[in-house]
C-alpha cells in the first residue's frame, strides 16, 4: 500500500516529492503520522552539501527530523501509547546492547539509526516507523508544533541538565542566540538560574534572548586591525568582566559557560570568563579545530566537555518543563510551510530570513494536508 | 636566634646561601629539619627567568619545595605528629576559609601560600615552619628521600585518582615520560590499569618507562615536510590505533589520556585516540595556547579536564600507595647533591643530564649537614 | 568591659540572664549583635531535659542558635562582612584541619565548636563572636527575621540540594509538617519538583503545608487493634498510593522520601513508597532504633542516607533561595518574643501553641532591646 | 528436534529429568551448550519452598543460572562471539526500553526474563538460548568452572565497585563469609583495598577468609542472657572495635561495610562500626525486617544502600578481575556433581557439608555428558 508522500534529497540541491509505501510496523514499534516538523541546520547542510563530514548521501534520504504527530498504528508489545496519542518522535533508534546503550550513554551508540542521517529517511512524510519507547505522549497544554519542539529542546537539556549538572542559583553565559542557544538560556532558567548572560554579534539576536530567557546580554566587540584572535578575545572576555561584573570566584562568577555558536573566539573568551573549577561545555558545531588558552584551563580545573545530540531522561525533562510552563516555545516558532512548500522552508532557514525581512528562529513544516494554522 | 642556612634566589640567576632566623611556630604548626628536598621544574624555571606567568621573584627567595624532614618543635594544638617524626611536607598552606577550601577543592584556594612560589620562601633551609596538618608521618618503610618524593607523586595521585576518578580495569595513555608523566603511569598501575601506555620522542626515557610502570611505550613518528601539526597528530594517531590495537569502543579503547609533556601535537593525539565518551586530564604545561580538535572531542563527549597540583586526600594516598609498596619511587631518583652543591643540582635538572652524560629524572639535594647516603 | 545580658541555661527547667563580658574578636572574627532568634526543638530538650545523647550541659551555658544580628566589629583579616552589615550566623565552628573539614564535609567535624551545644555558649545574647567566614550578608529584602531562619532552611537545604542531589520536575514525599518538613518542602518546590506530599497526622499541618509549600497532602489512618507497626505501614503505604496515584516508576513514582518526623511508622511507610533506585534521607530525629523494611530496601536498590546539620555552600544557598523571592519565610514565624520574655519563647515551642491556642511553627526571641516588630 | 535434557522442579521437592526440544534462536540470540553450572541458594530455596517472596513457581521450570559453556549457534546479528567459543553466561534478560534500562541501572528492569526465577526456565540443560550480548568470551586462562563462577563475581562486583565506588586504599568490613561474601572480600582486594576483615560465628569460614582474601578476621562473641539484639550488638561492636584497632576517622576507620549473611547483629553492628559519612551496602537477603539505629545513621551521615544482582559493565570486570589474576575462583569451588547427580549437588548445597563432612562453598554441576574433571 502506498500513499505516503515524502520529502526526499536526491542529491546536492536536488529534493523531490514521492509516494512512498506505508511502512510496516513491528510488534515493538508505532506508526506515526507525522503533523509537525521543525528544520534543522543539519537538514540545510545536507541540502546544500550532501554531506556533513563522514556522513554522505549517497541515496534518495527523506529529510527531517524534528517532528511530532498521531499514533496511527501500535505494535502488540508497545504499553506506553495508544493510536490517536500525540507524541513527540525521539529521532534516533540505538541499538541497546553496546556498552554505551547500556551504560545510560546511549547518544553515543555507534549503530544508531538517525532520521535523515544517512543512510536513514526522515520524518518528512505522512507516514513514520519508530521504536514505541521513543515516542512521549504530550500532555493536553502542549501543541504538535511544542512537539516537534522537543527535539532541540532536548539537545538543551542534554547540555544543560544532563551534561552540565546545572543546578539551582548557579550562573551560565551561552554563546550563541540561535534555537539551541537560546534553549539552553531557557533551560538554564528552568532549572533556577540566577543569571543567564545571552552573548551574540547580532543585536535583534540579542532582544530577543533578552525578552525570552536572558537576564542579562553582551554584544561582544568589533576586531582591532592587526590583533590576533587570542588578543581579541583576551579583550572581550576583559570588557564582559567589567561590564557585567564577572568574577573568578563567588557568587559573581560564571559556574557554566556553554558555546553554540561554534565560533573560536567565543570558545576562548568561554574559557577565559569561566570560575575557577567551573564548567564548559561545546554544543555549537563551527571550525572543527580551534586554539584553546590550555594552561589557563589546566590552572582553573575547568572541567570541559562536549554534548551530543540527547540521552536517557531527556525527552521526558524536556516535555516536563515545557508542560509545566517552565519553558515557552512558541515565541521560537517564527515561520510556518505547508508540505507542499518544504523547498520554501529550506530557503528561508538557509538565509536566516524571509523575504520578508523576518529573522528566522525555527521554521515549521506541516505534515501532508495538515493546516498551517492546526497545532 | 638564627642558625637556619637557606638558599636564595636574589635575582634570574643570582642565587646564594644565607643564614636566617630559625622560625618561631603558632600552636597549630610544627617546626621540621628538612632533610631532603627534590629539584623540580618550577624551581629551575625561576632560577633561569625570575618568573612563571604572573608569579615574579621580587624580593629574595628561598627555592625548594619538594621536601621531607623530621619534625623538630610541635605546638601545642596539633596532635597528628610528634618531635622527631619523619615526615613528608605538603607546601602550599590553604586560606581554609574560601569557598574552594570549604568544598574540597583547596588547591584552587586563590590565597594558598605555597613554598618557593613568590613571594613566599620555599623549604631549601635547614628549618621549615608549616601547618601540622600539612605533615604527614612516614611510615617506617619509607625513607626521607621517599618523603621528598611525595610532593610530585601526589601530583600524580591527583591526576589519576581524583580528577579522573581512574578505576581498576581501565586502560590509559600518557604523553611524557618525564617525572610527573612517570608517576601517572605508576599511580594508573597502582589502581588496577589493564594498560599503561608511555608515549615519548626519546625512546632511553620508553625504555626507563617499560621498565617501571608502561605495559606498552610508543615512539612517535618524526615530523614530515610541509605537515601542518594536526596532519601530523592524525597521522600519529592512525599509527598509535595501527601499532597498539586501539579502538573507539570496548576493552580496546583508552579509557584516560593523560598529557604530560605539554606539547600540542600530543594534546592533539591525545583528544584523537580517546574513548568515545572517555577522560583526557591535561597536566603538562607547554605553550598557553593550542589548537584542539574541538569538534570530535563534542562528538566523542570527552570529559576534558584540567589538574592542578594537589588536594583533599592525595597526600595521604600517595604515602598508602608507596608504604603499601604499589609504588616504588626509588628508580626515580637519579642524582643526589649536598646542600653547598644545590646549584649543581639546578644546574643538572636543567642540562636534563649530569656531566657523566645520566639522564636526570630526579635531583635530591639534602639538608644541612646531612649525608647524601643518609635517606 | 561588660554589657552583655545572656539568656543561660543552668540546669534542667533552671534558666537566668547573666551580664557576661562582650568578646574580644581574633583577626579572623566578627562581633555580632544579635537581633533575632529563632527556638528550635534541641534548645528545648536543652531546657527540659540537660542533655541531648552524650552532650550533657555540665555548667552554665547561654541558649540560642539560630540567629541574625548586626556587625559590630571586625577583624582585621576579615573581607566578606563590614561593620553595620546585618548578617545571618552560621552556628558550628569547625576545625578547618580534620580529614572532614577539608574534603567538603565539615558538617561532620568532629571538633566543631556548635553554639548551644554544650560546653558552647550559644546565640541568645547581645554580642556574640564568630569567624568571619561564617557569617553571611543579607540582601536587602531579606529580613533579620528571615536572617534568623536561616538556620533551620540550611538544614533543609543540606536534606535537599546537597545530600539529596534533588533536580527539576523530580518528586518528593515529606513526613512530617513542622518546621524542618516544611521547609524541606518549600526548597524541594523552590528546585523545581514537579510533586511535594506533605504526610502529618495532624490535618491544621497539612492545611498549613498546602497553602505553603506542598502540591498535595497525605493524612495516615489510625492503628488498628492488634496491628502491628509494620503491618499498619503495610497498610498506610496501600492507601497512600492508591490515594494519591503513587507508582514504582515512571512519573507517578516518589524520587525522594524526606522523613523528617523521627516516627518508625514513616521511615517504615517512606521506604515501602519510595521508587525502585530512589532516595530515602532521613532528618528527622525520634526513636534511636526503628525497624525497616530492608529487603525490599535491598531489592529496589535505595539509597538511603543520613542528613545532619550543614555544609559547604548550603547557608549560601539558602541565602539565595530566600533572597529570590522562590522561598518565603515570613509564613513560619508564628510568634515573637522579647528577650526578657525568652522563658516564655520556650514554654510556647515546648507546648506546641500559645495560650490563645495557636500553633507555632516557629518562635523568635528579639535581641535585648530590640523592637518585636524591628524586622 | 529434541535433544535437550534438562533438571526440571516441578513442585515442591520435586524435580525431574525432562528432554526438552532444543531451542530456535532469534537473530539478535545464541545457543549456548552449557558445560558448567554452580548452585545458588536461591535454587535450592525453589526447590525447598517452591517460591522466594512474590516469586512462586507454577508451572514446571529448568532450575540453575550461574552457568558457562560453549557457543553452540550464532544468530546473524551477532557480532561479539562465534561458534566454539568458551562463554560465561548472564542470566537475566532485560527489557532494553524501560527508564532503568535506559539509564543504566537495567539490574531495576521490572520486565526482566531471569534464569530460574519463575515462571522462566533456568541453564541446567544442555542447550541454553540468550540474547548475545549476555555472553561473555571467556580469555584462554579462564576454565568452564571459572566462567560459571562469574554470576556470583558479578553479584560481588556489583557491591563493591558498582554500588559502593570502593577505591584503592580504603577498607572495608564484610559480614558473612559465604561464596558472596567471601567474593566481596575478594573484589575489594583486588580493588586495592588496604584492610578486608572478615566476620563470621563459624571459625573455619573465617580461616578459609583469611587464606583466601581476608587481611583480619573477627569471630564474635555468644550472646549473653537477658542481653536485647541491639545490646549485644553495641557489645559486638565494641569488642571489634577494640580486638581490630577500629575508629571512627581515619585511617583506622572503617570505609565500606558489606552485610553479606543478612543477619540483624550483622547489620546492627556494621552501622555501629562504619566510619563517620562511610558508606555500608546491604546484599545478604535474610530477616526482611530488622532494626537499625537510625539516629546514629543520621549524625554519621552514613549511606546505606541495598546490591541487588548486577548491571552494566559487572560481568566485564569480574571476567577482566579473574582473567589478570586477580581473584583466584578456583578454592571457592569445594565439589563436582555430573548432571545426573545434580539432586545431590542441591542436597549438598541444603546441607552445607557432603556427606564426607566437607563443608560446601559452591557445588559446580557439570552438563550431560560433561565431565566432571574437564574444567
Amino acid at each position: 500500500m502506498s500513499d505516503n508522500p515524502s520529502f526526499v534529497l536526491r542529491a546536492v540541491e536536488d529534493v523531490i516529492y514521492e509516494d512512498r509505501p506505508i511502512p510496516e510496523i513491528f510488534d515493538d514499534e508505532v506508526l506515526v503520522e507525522v503533523k509537525k516538523t521543525g528544520i534543522c541546520g543539519s537538514d540545510v547542510h545536507y541540502l546544500a552539501h550532501g554531506r556533513i563530514a563522514d556522513f554522505v548521501v549517497e541515496k534518495p534520504m527523506v529529510l527531517g527530523h524534528e517532528s511530532a504527530g498521531i499514533v496511527s498504528k501500535v505494535g502488540k508489545k508497545v504499553k506506553n501509547v495508544k493510536a490517536g496519542d500525540r507524541v513527540a518522535m525521539e529521532p534516533g533508534a540505538t541499538c541497546r546492547i553496546c556498552e554505551d546503550c547500556k551504560r545510560g550513554k546511549y547518544e553515543l551508540c555507534p549503530d544508531i539509526i538517525f532520521a535523515a542521517t544517512p543512510p536513514y529517511d526522515g520524518t518528512l512524510c505522512r507516514y513514520y516507523r519508530i521504536p514505541g519507547d521513543l515516542v512521549y505522549k504530550l500532555p493536553d497544554n502542549l501543541t504538535l508544533e511544542d512537539g516537534a519542539m522537543m527535539e532541540p529542546l532536548s539537545v538543551a537539556v542534554h547540555v544543560v541538565a544532563n551534561i552540565a549538572g546545572f543546578r539551582s542559583n548557579q550562573t551560565c553565559v551561552v554563546f550563541g542566540a540561535g534555537p539551541v542557544g537560546l534553549l539552553c538560556m531557557a533551560v538554564a532558567k528552568a532549572l533556577g538560574a540566577s543569571r543567564v548572560i545571552a552573548v551574540d554579534i547580532v543585536q535583534q539576536r540579542l532582544d530577543f534572548a533578552k525578552n525570552y530567557a536572558a537576564t542579562e546580554t553582551y554584544l561582544p566587540p568589533s576586531f582591532q586591525q592587526g590583533e590576533s584572535r587570542m588578543e581579541y578575545s583576551q579583550r572581550n572576555a576583559k570588557q564582559m568582566r567589567e561590564q557585567l561584573g564577572i568574577e573568578d570566584r563567588g557568587p559573581n562568577a560564571i559556574d557554566l559557560v556553554i558555546d553554540a555558536s561554534g565560533a573560536e573566539v567565543s570558545i576562548q573568551t568561554g574559557i577565559l570568563i569561566a570560575r575557577t573549577g567551573g564548567t564548559y561545555v561545546q554544543v555549537g558545531m563551527g571550525a572543527p579545530e580551534v586554539t584553546i588558552p590550555i594552561t589557563l584551563l589546566l590552572v582553573k580545573e575547568i572541567n570541559f566537555k562536549g554534548s551530543f545530540r540527547y540521552g536517557p531522561g531527556d525527552y521526558a525533562l524536556a516535555i516536563a518543563l515545557a508542560g509545566q510552563g517552565k519553558i515557552d516555545l512558541k515565541p521560537l516558532i517564527t515561520h510556518r510551510f505547508a508540505f507542499t512548500d518544504a523547498i520554501a522552508a529550506f530557503n528561508t532557514t538557509k538565509a536566516g530570513k524571509s523575504p520578508d525581512g523576518k529573522g528566522v528562529i525555527k521554521a515549521i513544516i506541516s505534515g501532508p494536508d495538515v493546516p498551517l494554522n492546526e497545532y
